[in-house]
């Protein structure tokens, strides 16, 4: 069926339809599928949630992970995904995720999930990518690609500016419209833009007093006539306030269902004249285009290998990890002697999050047994269970209990990390502590073991002030059901950990940007730290994070050479490409990942020091040599013009760095990149005279304004001064000072030549 | 003559003056005198730059101190007055100052400025008092007191927001109600309620893009109706952009003249009918009782003695200096021995600031000379240049000189600090260094010499990299004509330093809570950090300054003991009052300044973790003790409440704290306060049921409304989830999730009963 055909089909199908049900079809049948209309043969389909696994519900339905699903395999999440900084591997990870929809026939997977990481306390962290718009877009954009080959459609969520959990549902994020232009919608847009998800999910949230859901600069201008968005958007589950208005603002579907009530107001709103039917026949025709295009998607009898899956979450996991110390190279561990394995996560590992993303796991790995696998015969194993999991309290005998197995230990390898109760959807933590019991356990285990080895479970950062008593950090983040194996894997030099940081490690928690402001007083949240999230933070502020952005240890060691830009100047318009040679000078085999930033040397408006606009993960065996190259544009270079509405370049000089980390650049080149917007003069009463001697246009005819103060004189006495007043000086003051030697009526003449001569650029 | 007569008497002569007199009132007749009307007998008064020293021009003016004026004594600026912590001797200076202005027939000193020291990079931050408003306010006002009792006018300036001087003509300073009530305009309404000065002088920037010149909101709203202030407003020297609207909005006074091109504004818009003549006759009426109180407060032949106001400069200036660092109490220096002192600054003073407050001193101080006159007979000096003024470059041979009588010497004084044009009235700093040639001399003079003291003279904080190197720094700030003796006095013990820093200094730059947004984009400056100025967010962000606002040190001791409230509960309508002891248990007399902070323990609006709210100086002998006296009233408890347009408390408990300084807490004792504030419940559609439950009034209504969502089985599952989905759960989302139990009826009637519930409080 050709699309014409498919359109001309669905609106033939409108024009049959009564008004009750078109609007009916604008909400759920129930908790996960859509309402069908059999006289029409318009079937019901499933949407399920995700994103890193099925949530797939066959009895009792909830949106917050709380009744099973069936099984399906757990993959890490984001903030797992989104470490291994691999775009092909998160399509991989897409296409099992696909896979495995068309197995229980589900027709949307509700994720991925990216919502930008302004606060580590935000409770979902786990399941968004980064702190960084331009890494999040490009991971998004590859999970999405990855399920949506398959036939299965995407959810992109929660748009937008959902960083919270606390409130929710009622909170209004008060943000300035460069900053969600430039971090916050910036992540949707890359990801719209490249991969265009079958759908998008708004979120619960105001933004800028606003519900997301009733926002129609946000669901129809932005989203659709900006980006050329083409699917429908559902809303977050209860996230409709006012029915009618999120129609209008381009809110095709309401779920869960409304059991009538919304559905009614339409019906009340097209027959009051309150809504034309025309906007309902819109949304209904779009919502008909997924559901044609979802049945045609459909691969009947598929099934998925489990084991394969399996396989490929133990690849991924492993890839996830990221390598925070390893001091006189500890690791990899030998694969003999005795090892103590401490921590109850080792034997009932914390692989994923809870709420609407949790996942009924194909099957688990266990570390432990794992860690005896890959070791094999040689090395012996130890265990003590070392806290309890459901309690923060200190158990002294558990402590004493893996004191013991420790001493006894060539080296002891803890399982540590943050209970299920500690992060969450639904809420926010409070701190970034690890519970007592696991510190405790440092501390037990650092007194009688010198090679303190901490495997971390977590979604999101944790503070160390226990680094100095370990030898190793493996962040393990949150690693989905073959968690256990990847750990074994690194652990024991099977692969080198690649992984890298997608947001910045503090040193506590009030070095974060947000600290001030999260999570704000009742139903506001101002977003005060504007452009500065994440290492764009910490770079401005000189703050020295536990560990930077794009930060992770390898058991090998790379060198890069040769940064070469094929041009020296070029206006925005054009693109360059950067090449670097990256070689790896250790002994064994690794990945490295390399990440381009962007400086723009002098501005205007305020800037980050640095951007990342590129980036990308290349494998090379001991020896190897590879060139790397990036493209770089417009967007690469440009800040949002507010009062333009669009992205801009300021002409100048920029620098270009490749980097192993946004705290470790490795080589520079300068660009010159030359603006081709044009803006017409708006000079005015109070524009300064230093604001015209900048304009070569006006420099000259500013230039005689000095002789109307009568204070040239004073030139020789106090020259800085002097000149800082000339510069600062609005024109009118040449009436203020001027001695009535300076008239308005002056004014008015000279603003109208000035505009003239800086009109004719 | 009492003030009615006065009051009739103008309403006669306005009745007789002509609308072109009218208007030209509202102007000046030149840089510094007022217009008289000789036919009605209405004199012209003088005003006349400040504010610690009088500025007054015989021959060419300007408003920039770049021509010369009349001798007068010159006090430490603001910054330093600010270190005293002292009203009585604050209010002295402004006797002196009111003194030397009736020997010299001037009416108005232009002064005290009283802006916050929002950024320590603000060319003008010497002539403010503070970081801290509640200090500002109190010493502002001790100021206008004492000037004002010598039948001198004072003109509070610059109102309001004007914290930098980077565009200060154009710049629009964009502020949060709150922080504008809680921080920029609290300096200025303690002040004017507690002093009543005889002018405002409104700023050159916009506030909310807005002039402050055209702001009916501060100059006539806030300022009067709000405040009481009763005087007359007069413009930043250029501060009028539109006469007319300036006018309306409540400045009487355009400086300087406006060579009738005001004027006839005034009255072509009297004419026009777009001015009512009502508000051209108030402004009027303003201006002439100002003048005849001037005429009428003009004491004839007065004078001053030069000698006492000498005297009490050096007074002001010891009181002023903050002993930063004092290693191994290496000051006070003996008065014996070899002492080596080096800096050009040691004979040519850095005594005042730049700009419109440049005085040209009764006499001027040489520190060398005073040292020598101080220590007398038995010590021996020696001198070096060490760097030149007039440049950053580290000369050599002036090292090289510096090193050799260093090294000859028991131990070296380091005359250092900012020269002239580092800062100044006119531009902002771009960094916090001194200069390079100052630097190495530190660094020179370090490595033959282990006693290194440095005095600086500097009006705002400075970086010190070079801190660990010396072993005792004296912050002189702009001394003022006695600095030098002063120093002297200091350094050799004739009394023991009681300066204390009414500002923080930080580590770095970046550590400064408006560095990411100062000074700001084009003529934008947003103040995101808020209410956090200062000390407010060094301790919210856990940031160790370099040295803390409050700190100070003493050639002596105190201990603080028996901290008593008067009352252990109250409402915000009573006052409490705290007592502590203070005892010196040194060896020597000293000077305390006792601080109290007010900490709300637990608050719903984002809140300062300490602020300042009470402090006093206290002067002991060896051995005794003193009880201080601080009353505590609502203000002291209280935030601004936006919604409600007026300050409230929160009603719980809050901390008092005695300190001596902001990071040196002595006693901390519970305080209850209760709210007297009532306001209407305003439960609505997005009212979550958190909010309800924590409102004892609706607390049962709310408890049922869990058993709608069919989720209380998951509360077994996964409690922290279900609690927190519930609090978090706006109304209306009952009719999302109810399954149509619930309908948008019941909501309706719930909130009806709901809102009466809350009600009946």
């Amino acid at each position: 069926m050709t699309k014409a055909k498919t359109t001309t089909h669905i609106r033939d199908l409108i024009a049959q339809m009564t008004l009750e049900e078109k609007a009916g079809l604008c909400s759920g049948l129930d908790f996960w599928n859509t309402k069908g209309i059999e006289r029409l043969g318009i079937p019901s389909v499933m949407v399920t949630d995700g994103p890193h696994g099925l949530r797939k519900q066959q009895g009792s339905a909830d949106h917050l992970g709380l009744h099973n699903s069936v099984p399906a395999t757990c993959f890490p999440s984001a903030a797992g995904l989104a470490s291994t900084w691999d775009r092909d591997l998160i399509t991989q990870v897409g296409e099992a995720l696909g896979a495995e929809c068309q197995a229980e026939n589900v027709a949307v997977l509700l994720g991925p999930g990216n919502n930008i990481k302004r606060s580590p306390l935000n409770g979902r962290n786990f399941e968004y990518f980064s702190e960084d718009p331009f890494l999040a877009s490009e991971l998004a954009a590859s999970h999405v690609r990855g399920v949506q080959s398959q036939g299965v459609g995407t959810s992109l969520k929660h748009f937008a500016a959902n960083n919270q959990e606390h409130r929710r549902m009622s909170i209004d994020a008060v943000i300035d419209e460069r900053t969600l232009r430039e971090i916050y919608l910036a992540s949707f847009e890359g990801t719209v833009k490249q991969s265009q998800p079958w759908s998008v999910m708004c979120s619960y949230n105001q933004v800028n007093g606003e519900f997301a859901s009733e926002s129609e600069k946000l669901l129809t201008k932005v989203l659709r006539d900006e980006w050329g968005f083409e699917g429908f958007v559902v809303s977050d589950w209860g996230a409709v306030n006012e029915r009618v208005k999120a129609l209008q603002a381009g809110l095709e579907l309401e779920m869960p269902a409304s059991n009538g009530i919304g559905d009614a107001k339409i019906v009340a709103a097209v027959n009051s004249g309150e809504l034309p039917v025309e906007t309902l026949d819109k949304a209904v025709e779009r919502l008909l285009s997924f559901v044609f295009k979802s049945v045609e998607s459909r691969k009947e009898n598929a099934s998925f290998d489990k084991e394969r899956h399996h396989a490929l979450a133990r690849q991924v996991a492993r890839e996830s990890m990221v390598l925070l110390r390893n001091e006189g190279g500890i690791l990899p561990l030998a694969k003999s002697g005795t090892i103590a394995i401490i921590g109850e996560f080792a034997k009932k590992p914390r692989y994923q999050g809870g709420g609407s993303s949790h996942v009924n796991p194909t099957k688990l790995d266990d570390a432990f047994a794992e860690m005896q696998a890959v070791a094999g015969a040689s090395a012996s194993f130890l265990y003590a269970q070392g806290y309890e999991l459901e309690s923060d309290e200190v158990n002294e005998h558990l402590l004493k209990e893996a004191q013991d197995i420790a001493g006894q230990a060539d080296a002891a390898v803890l399982f540590l990390g943050l209970p299920d109760r500690y992060e969450s959807e639904g809420y926010d933590r409070s701190h970034l502590s690890l519970p007592a019991s696991h510190k405790a356990l440092i501390d037990a285990v650092a007194e009688v073991q010198g090679k303190v080895i901490v495997v971390l479970s977590n979604g999101s950062p944790v503070e160390m002030p226990w680094l100095s008593k370990t030898k190793a950090v493996l962040e393990g983040y949150l690693g989905g059901q073959a968690f256990g194996g990847a750990v074994a894997d690194l652990l024991f030099g099977v692969v080198s950990p690649s992984g890298k940081l997608a947001e910045t490690f503090p040193q506590k928690l009030s070095d974060n940007p947000s600290f001030l402001n999260f999570p704000g007083e009742g139903d506001r949240v101002e977003y005060k730290e504007g452009l500065f999230v994440g290492y764009r933070y910490y770079d401005k502020k000189e703050i020295e994070p536990l560990f930077p952005f794009g930060f992770g240890l390898s058991y090998t060691s790379f060198e890069y050479s040769n940064l070469l830009l094929n041009k020296r100047s070029v206006q925005d318009t054009e693109t360059v490409e950067v090449t670097v040679t990256v070689k790896n000078t250790g002994t064994v085999a690794g990945k490295e990942t390399v990440q381009l930033y962007v400086s723009d040397v002098e501005s205007s408006v305020i800037r980050p020091l640095q951007e990342l606009k590129g980036f990308t993960k290349i494998a090379l065996q001991p020896g190897e040599a590879q060139e790397v190259t990036f493209t770089l544009d417009k967007r690469s270079f440009a800040y949002y013009d507010v009062k333009l509405g669009d992205w801009r370049v300021e002409s100048g000089e920029f620098t270009v760095a490749v980097a192993a980390s946004s705290r470790d650049v490795r080589l520079t080149a300068p660009l010159e990149v030359i603006s081709t917007t044009k803006t017409a003069a708006n000079y005015h009463r109070n524009t300064t005279v230093g604001d015209l001697l900048a304009n070569p246009l006006t420099a000259d005819k500013a230039k005689h304004y000095s002789s109307i103060f009568g204070l040239e004189s004073a030139m020789e006495d106090n020259p800085e001064m002097f000149l800082a007043m000339m510069k600062y000086m609005p024109l009118r003051a040449l009436v203020n000072f001027g001695q009535g030697k300076y008239t308005e009526e002056n004014l008015a003449d000279d603003l109208r030549e000035l505009n003239a001569l800086a009109g004719q650029e």
